[in-house]
């Protein structure tokens, strides 16, 4: 059989290093996946539409010229992916994670929630239409050499 | 030139009168609208899987049960609108209204938000990827006033 | 809000009176609902190819001319549907059905199973892309009361 | 003319090695083919949810986890996939056998079964779609030849 | 159960009665059907560019004009047909019975050819992606009432 | 036959009665077609959103709060059409016109452009993706006589 | 800018040389194209199905062994080409050629149809949805050569 | 993270050197992109159809030629961009431009418009549904570099 090359798209919170910690376990494990995700410096995040295209007094507007400056990316991106991982963290209202979800479901890709059983009931339908839910990125990492490799470490 | 008849999803916050608003505003107007919308009866919503299909011990799968349950009705009613309208408001995570707006985003379905100017920054993906943004629901059926008839009401 | 009319697929065993309880409790509750569904006299489906067409003397083929007959019904029904309900009884193989719910998830259409619970483990992946499973047709009538409607039947 | 790399998808039973016997076959005629599938370790396809998220009490909520796991790899393999050969043997109910053969359906994507003549009656549905029955994995491994490259073994 | 309307397209040859026997069959037996198909006037086929738009000097170019303007007609009927019957019959290429019939299997949409057995290995192509092959109007009439309420005619 | 009812969006210019003109000339005829189309009341379309939504100081934004509420309705609309005829007058620039035109042909929606033939050259791309090209709205109302009736007027 | 790779479908007659004719002079050019087509040889093309899965008597059914199974290469291949050329020859009815035509179409890829002008009228449907019609192979390799290079030999 | 390489479609003017400000600035910046396009030697793209398949004397006509040639460039182009830059100029109507752009919507694929801020009120449906509207071509490769890459020029 051969070994496909997945791609994986890492949604969500930007303030802890979960990401870091999938795609170093992904690399220990030597997985055939490659690792795309948005822009994580969040004041690049925020500043990048009125950075290139000029300031904007009202908010608003300079929310919309970052958000959809950001659009470009993760969209496609989005789109380019095979699995997605969306992480909720404990801060934040985190709507974008939400929003990749949803997007996800509607493309009919495979998506793996993770965060804090705390979160459960309020992410109830977020989770509902995963495939899995874990709470800890080493989780996520076998599920990824599982589903990539074939191989179940089961300890 | 015809009338078409718009079905119109209205999806988020469940604990305020906003959907009624709307819809009798847009009735006093005769709009050529149908509104429909998810099970906004709370504790409908979180324990219709358990109470069909018997219940959980386990908080996780209790939740699963409901949430896919509800997803019979959610996805079927938001494959079926021409325009969504998502709401967010004061309280609760709200993380199904983002799911909601994603989803729209993705089967390329125009969408309103509806939301305080509070939140707009945290909101600001969403927002971005919507074609109106409104503050009040008496804005939101003078938009579908004046994109279903073209009649634009200027004071 | 509107109550939207659904097109319910109903699929699988042809032995039993599934069909019948589940329709008969809906009319029973006045539900917004078509039930549409493959041929089920046996018989018929069987030969159906072989009647119009001629006979075969080579089985696969007779099989063949009647099976594909038969698709003209199914696949266009199908794709039809808002929801399907996919049924496995006790007896034969029903990989049909089991078809028909790879065919519905391809789709994204939600599907429901329905049966005894010792059949869990041979059908896991058949449940595990549904959004329901149910045992008993009464359960899948109270599903669909919720879904069309929002009435939650809570005993 | 070039010669394009097929991925071919090899669905179904998994007590047998008839996936070897068409891989061997496809390399001693040195065809432009990836083989991708399911994994085909019962135990570790049984067990994958609850290894890697923790262990379940109901059995439903078992397979549910484990099921829902090895979806992320199936949908993901054969939406890649450029044909899906899809075996039926002797033994258990292979309902997920009959599933990808509808999922491969309505995604138009071509298949071939493979199965012993006494299971024609029983699988004709999903027969019927295929656009190739075979009874050996030789004739298998001959299709690929043929379809892959032009060339026609005649004996 | 429901009966649904069905909207069949009735494709191909212009020169004989056969869409007038499978229709006034139809009628007979009731069915819930609604046929719809190309313009028949061979003439009006033919000239409807030239006569709207003006002449042509240019035989391609009238051509291109009357064919383009069919094919607004043909496009629009066939993608809202679920079935679509193609006949071939003695004369002429024909070339567009054809054309229509491999617009109809990418849309995934069923199909039934309906033609002499003298054309089978000339259509061989067609009839392989076909749904059934019929060989005289009475069949497909019979066919029709089959999927459409699955009554079989056994004489 | 049936006479299905066609739904025909009316793209572009807004300074002329070339939509009332086609729009008589099909009632006239008694044609079965519903015709929608954009607002076309230039100053209601150009300040939607700044009376709704509130006034900017920006025009830029000023012009997305319009266009984009705009596009709520054309977007809907267009995917709902079987049919787009798009104008183009002597004056503006019409790059909305053309956008539709676009649009359309992405979605495989045929279209009829309009236009006087000194526009011809410039409008290469845009009529080379149309099915017919008529100067004059007459025309126009014939080509829609034809392809929904298949009533050729031959004077 | 960069030169993409084309994919190129070469579809229709197999009796005369015109394949080789295009791909000797686009190996000439040097350009950035693949050619891929259906098998060739006339003999393999009709016996394949019965050579390898087992000799039918009825013809009927010997056909749609064999036309299934070139299927299978087939719409695999036409679903990966950037661009179909559809030759129509002297001989036979070809209709598998118009088929591939009719399905290119309903995919929205660009084709080309080669063909001798006495055609032409025989044609006009499947002429009236290609992007250009040639009348000899060298045409169409300068085709390919510009819309792939964008190098237009001027003579 | 991987970094993907994005391929992206620079569609409109063709009189000013744009396009070479953008790919030399990205160059520069060592950014993982291909750039594509139409055709943009002027005198080509108006000739292409009647050097290549004849002469016409119908000016419509060999505008429909050479338009349709360049649409099978143009489409294939756009379809497997990630990413399209529709110019708007200072001359020209530049109809092609706004219909690429209203192309690109409706594949959902972003896009960012390149034009003077004079033209803001005539493209504001165009500008509307982009994702980013520039001035400046150097602001479109800072768009680029961020978008592809992350990394924010602040100065």
């Amino acid at each position: 059989m051969t070994e496909i090359e997945w791609t994986i798209y890492l949604s969500g919170e930007i303030h802890t290093d979960w990401r870091e910690q999938i795609i170093s376990a992904c690399e220990a494990k030597d997985l055939p996946v490659n690792f795309i995700g948005p822009v994580t410096v969040h004041e690049d995040s925020d500043d990048c539409g009125a950075v290139i295209l000029g300031e904007e007094d009202n908010p608003f507007w300079r929310d919309q010229k970052g958000a959809r400056m950001n659009a470009i990316r993760t969209r496609t991106l989005m789109e380019s992916a095979d699995l997605v991982v969306v992480r909720f963290g404990e801060k934040y209202k985190q709507w974008n994670a939400a929003f990749d979800a949803g997007y996800a479901a509607a493309l009919n890709t495979p998506y793996i929630t993770l965060h804090d059983p705390a979160l459960t009931h309020a992410l109830k339908e977020v989770d509902g239409a995963a495939l899995a839910t874990a709470q800890d990125p080493l989780q996520v990492a076998k599920i990824i050499e599982y589903v990539t490799t074939g191989r179940l470490q089961r300890r």
